[in-house]
């Protein structure tokens, strides 16, 4: 039971910047998002795979891992519909 | 130096929204912000807080906690600025 709702939990926290992403790159306006809150959290996931390969977990790697490549592409698209 | 970098990647993760949350507080405006995200991210933090009870973890029940508070005013901030 603590597996399977540690497993739930664990994609929901990873896949939540899906809907942001989508919504940002369908848009091109980024006016009211925080650069601050994807850089920090971008920091955030990067340590967490850190920490995943010092202790070879691979759950915490991988769900990380497309944590960081979703918040690279959110940070890109933010600097780049910002210029406009 | 894992529980320095799993405790730095931990606090990270859980502070990212505040950046968005004082944001939001500030401008009263989220025509940008994806409400999906917030509610997606909400569910999974809340069920890590339930996970991290069931196993008796208080690292994991605090910082997911502290997420829970922050992501559930920025939602009712959402609903609220977004009426206007």
């Amino acid at each position: 039971m603590e597996v399977v709702i540690g497993t739930i939990a664990g994609i929901l926290t990873s896949v939540s910047m899906i809907p942001q992403l989508i919504k940002v790159l369908k848009e091109k306006e980024v006016e009211n998002l925080s650069w601050m809150m994807i850089a920090v959290l971008l920091t955030g996931v990067s340590l967490w795979v850190v920490y995943g390969i010092m202790r070879e977990e691979w759950p915490i790697i991988i769900s990380n891992a497309f944590s960081v490549m979703v918040n690279i592409t959110l940070l890109i698209a933010y600097f780049l519909y910002k210029e406009k």
